[in-house]
């Protein structure tokens, strides 16, 4: 737990009895704009549409029902589903009565998810009907939910489930009034937990409050410059960090929606479609979703016109190629941000250069919009070197990144012994990073992955984002081993297209410049595939226990 | 005292005991944007510019200088001052203290300023030397200060003034440390003051909480787009409800600053001039700036191009012909906004026709633009009839304008039984207005100048405007006389620009389509001027005064 010293002043007149919850988001909204349209994906694969005003009337319905079933302040109810209008729906409905929203990520394994059900004591699931496998799994692993929530277009006799205890969410909206007078929630109240996808250990719970859900949607919205003539698509994943907050943020700026359901990596072309047809000016992905959306676009013969669209790419760091393509193919903006599944997430966001950075030639600008950017506004960000000690904003001197700030983890839910994650009231990311004379964040590396070598940091990102420059080089991995005289030396592995070895001197042509030569590879391995994490992540963790012994012996 | 039934839910992890204040603001600004301008008039009329870096800078070195005189938290420390760099300054570095900022009205009347000096516990004044006799004065009416801080580019030997206990803010200025460790200051500690200038009693004070101000700040940056590419001028005065808290919102977004220092109404040339020199894209002022402004620019050969910039326009409904003559020359949209002194001030903004409404015709749109606009997102707006019912939004059904959130006034210091201000947590803002279908707040009138004539109500505001339509009518003014038989009529008082007087008929005809037949006014009275507030509002409490007794005795 981190606390601080606070200073009291006078009491002052104004509205500090008034509570942010997210009631207030839906509900102004649906009040203020309440023919704004959410364009949604419906079970069949096709597309409809309803307005705020409607969502909000099922939201109150949702709100009797939830009563109805038992739910009320302090209980968790978990939701399995996609990108769906339903999941939006369940996002304030049931927050509105001071439950929390648990958000199952369905990339964990089942017993991680089983793990997670139990953790946060959800006792209520709502789950889509495509995701029943998902539900039955849950069950066989022994979870103690008593109650199950079937969302589909069908009715419950037609659904086929091993499930105990279901009931049809449809039928129990259909028969429920939509009066419902929602409390206020005292903002400190936990709006949704969502739990990390660590590569050690379970899963650590995060709960996000009312207040800071609430905060950080008007920092996105501010920062991303949000109005109502704004469409977004939720992209990711809304069962992970409130789809990055775009819901709320999006809603507290009263802009239409995009919901685009299930949709997997091949329906990249069917996305864009819905881009250009709903004017799509605001979306949330990894490079992994923007590249082949590039792709697709540069086979159309008539380029849509993005001019003005705000794309928010995160989870790593974007190529610059595809940031150009975008740029010179559509007009859009690709916006670099950063954050964390503790941060709720956005810490910090590249909206290009500042004014006073006007005079910089292209290709500094470009590199420039590689960086993680400017903390979003709210957020304090340091870099410290490993004493604690704060590291001058110079572009070079590569410290970890530390943030507070009100939507900034204090703890982990009914986690103790965390304390090592905080530092002077300060979460760990646990990311390496360097802020320049523009105040500019880049990262370098992961602290657990650069390579600590002759008392110095090797960048491991830096030095793979080099090498994957090769045309022959699919991917790169540089991971640290251990070694008796040098601590640590790096490694590479390296993945070509053709299997073929590269001589090492091609592979040190790649680091000439951007590394001294202490801190070239001694060893390149070649392999046919290079591990990776359930989240796509190269996964650094299973290559350093591979390679653990590889200069065990070796002359000190 | 306002209070809701609040709801507890589970605790959450996330940064509750993070505090929403404003130093925050400034020192992000100067962290993130060290380079971004600010420019100011200096005491000899011309202009200089400086950065956040320098401001924040100084604004530790007064944070010293503060502490040295002995202030700190839950202490008053006035300002009397215009909009001048110092003045941004202390906006920053009181409340940083935890103490509280007092902004002095310089358009009350000595009596009154007293009184609030004192009502607050304003102990130290910082004063500018032009305002010297200002201070003056409330020495002479022996108010409680025990220092007198002097504000002026001069050494303190070349000031003359029979002011004990002056000391010179640069000289202590200079003299300071810029090393200082603000605290974190609990967020509902008061960070300024303002009082009313209320017509009826002694001025209201409203201390809004550093919260109020953070998160009217987020709302007002999000909601006037702000970036850092913009540059605010401030032209309203700096003692007046923070500058409309332009200050903290342009802060949070990092914006550049124009502050104007002193000007008069003979100086709109100058300030249109630095507009155009300095690129500003936005300010906030009242018809009665904007009007000159707009026929300046009309006078220049020249026209600047101000497109895309958003002109603030409060306290009174901006002429139709100022909108669209601004849009026409310059491009400049002028933003109608909506809210009081108790109100941080932002309660609504018209940023012109909704997506939705993208069909209306040109003439219609300009229409709406006049209203109050649309709800700032976080507050909630509603309209009661006299028994506090909720009233359909038709645009028809006239109720008294209720407002509440987290910058909304919950009740007024150290002053007992004020709970008529109040109505179910909402603040009674006095004000008479429909909500139309869009959501459009529009005032009709003020609950105490609206017309209750035949248990209906006449609007004074509309029969103001559409008489003062007639090419030969100056100004008017529309009063509530007590009637025997019709609880009141309306009278209207006429200044003509030649002096002449009008038939009925002509009044009758300007008020064709408007109102009723029972609705038309009996009376016209011709007078050379029409009595005005010290704000250069219509004096209407005066008005019924002088003519209580016109229909006395009249058959009823």
């Amino acid at each position: 737990m981190t606390v601080y010293d606070i200073v009291k002043g006078l009491p002052s007149t104004h509205g500090d009895h008034y509570q942010l919850n997210t009631t207030t988001a839906i509900r102004q909204a649906a009040r203020t704009y309440p023919e704004q349209e959410i364009v949604y994906r419906t079970a069949d694969g096709g597309w409809d549409r309803y307005t705020y005003a409607d969502c909000y009337r099922r939201v109150r319905k949702i709100g009797n029902v939830l009563r109805d079933l038992g739910i009320g302040p302090a209980d968790v109810a978990g939701v399995l589903d996609w990108n769906s209008k339903r999941h939006f729906e369940l996002y304030w409905a049931i927050p509105a009565l001071g439950a929390v929203m648990l958000q199952m990520n369905l990339r964990l394994g089942t017993e991680d998810l089983a793990f997670v059900t139990d953790h946060s004591h959800a006792r209520t699931i709502f789950v889509d009907e495509t995701l029943l496998p998902v539900a039955e799994g849950l069950l066989a692993q022994g979870v103690g939910v008593t109650r199950w929530v079937v969302m589909s277009d069908k009715p419950l006799s037609e659904i086929s489930t091993t499930l105990p205890n279901v009931v049809s969410f449809e039928e129990l909206v259909d028969a429920a009034s939509d009066e419902i007078d929602f409390p206020m929630i005292e903002e400190t109240s936990a709006y949704s937990a969502c739990y990390t996808t660590g590569t050690t250990g379970k899963p650590k719970g995060i709960y996000y409050s009312h207040r800071g859900i609430y905060l950080h949607g008007m920092a996105q919205a501010q920062c991303l410059s949000m109005t109502p003539d704004d469409t977004i698509m939720l992209i990711t994943p809304m069962f992970h960090a409130n789809c990055w907050g775009l819901p709320q943020s999006g809603t507290l700026a009263a802009t239409r929606f995009v919901l685009p359901g299930r949709y997997a990596a091949e329906d990249t072309s069917e996305l864009v479609d819905v881009m250009i047809a709903e004017n799509v000016t605001i979306a949330n992905g990894a490079p992994v979703i923007f590249e082949p959306m590039l792709r697709y676009i540069q086979t159309l013969p008539e380029k849509p016109d993005f001019s003005g669209a705000r794309f928010l790419s995160g989870a790593s760091e974007p190529p610059k190629s595809m940031m150009r393509g975008f740029f010179e193919t559509t007009g859009a903006d690709i916006v670099h941000g950063y954050g964390a599944t503790e941060t709720t997430p956005a810490v910090s966001m590249n909206r290009g250069i500042k004014p006073s950075m006007r005079g910089l030639g292209e290709e500094v600008r470009w590199d420039q919009k590689r960086s993680q950017g400017l903390p979003v506004s709210g957020v304090d960000i340091r870099i410290v070197d490993p004493a604690g000690n704060d590291l001058p904003h110079d572009g070079v001197a590569q410290g970890e990144v530390l943030v507070r700030g009100p939507w900034i983890v204090e703890s982990y839910y009914d986690l103790p012994d965390n304390d090592e994650r905080f530092l002077d009231g300060y979460w760990r990311t646990g990311d390496i990073g360097v802020i320049d004379e523009h105040g500019y964040l880049k990262l370098t590396d992961r602290i657990k992955d650069v390579i600590k070598s002759g008392g110095e940091w090797i960048s491991s990102i830096d030095m793979e984002n080099a090498i994957v420059g090769h045309p022959k080089i699919l991917e790169a991995a540089v991971i640290g081993v251990p070694h008796p005289k040098w601590q640590e030396r790096p490694v590479v592995l390296v993945h070509t297209v053709d299997g073929a070895e590269l001589p090492i001197e091609e592979i040190h042509a790649l680091l000439e410049g951007g590394f001294a030569k202490w801190q070239l590879p001694d060893t390149v391995i070649y392999v046919d595939a290079i591990a990776r994490t359930s989240v796509g992540k190269l996964d650094k963790k299973v290559l350093r226990a591979q390679y653990a012994d590889l200069y065990e012996g070796e002359n000190s």
